[in-house]
């Protein structure tokens, strides 16, 4: 029998990673997702716990096309899949 | 009487400026505003129309805090304002 190191992200028990740079990453977008999904619902109340939710990690998943839709081409944004998988 | 110039962007027309890099900005925001309000609505179909519009314009307002969120540093989002007055 042989111990092994597993990493996972505070905010994500279920999802086990063997690479620590892989599962920074993860905690990093699930981070970003949760301060976006706070801010979305603060700017706009009439939106749920979901949509907020679902909001947060659609935008924190593709957050590269979103940083450069923001720094200065909205024309990014056409790179996004139309709904996720 | 005189002739003057007066600038505004085509996809807000009550919206005059007499200066045209300040009308230039205003038209980028709404472009951007247009662009994250397709994209969000399609990420998130639930959303109705007015929330997607109120979900992009106020990210494309504050533009350069959402940019600097989504390169590197989630933190930033604590530079908006809790709700537009």
């Amino acid at each position: 029998m042989a111990v092994e190191v597993v990493y996972r992200s505070s905010r994500d028990l279920e999802r086990l990673f063997m690479d620590k740079a892989e599962a920074d990453r993860h905690d990093k977008m699930l981070e970003l997702a949760e301060a976006l999904a706070t801010v979305l619902q603060q700017a706009v109340p009439s939106l749920n716990e979901q949509q907020s939710e679902d909001l947060g990690i659609f935008m924190a998943r593709h957050r590269d096309v979103f940083s450069r839709a923001f720094k200065n081409n909205a024309e990014a944004l056409a790179e996004l899949p139309p709904r996720d998988a």
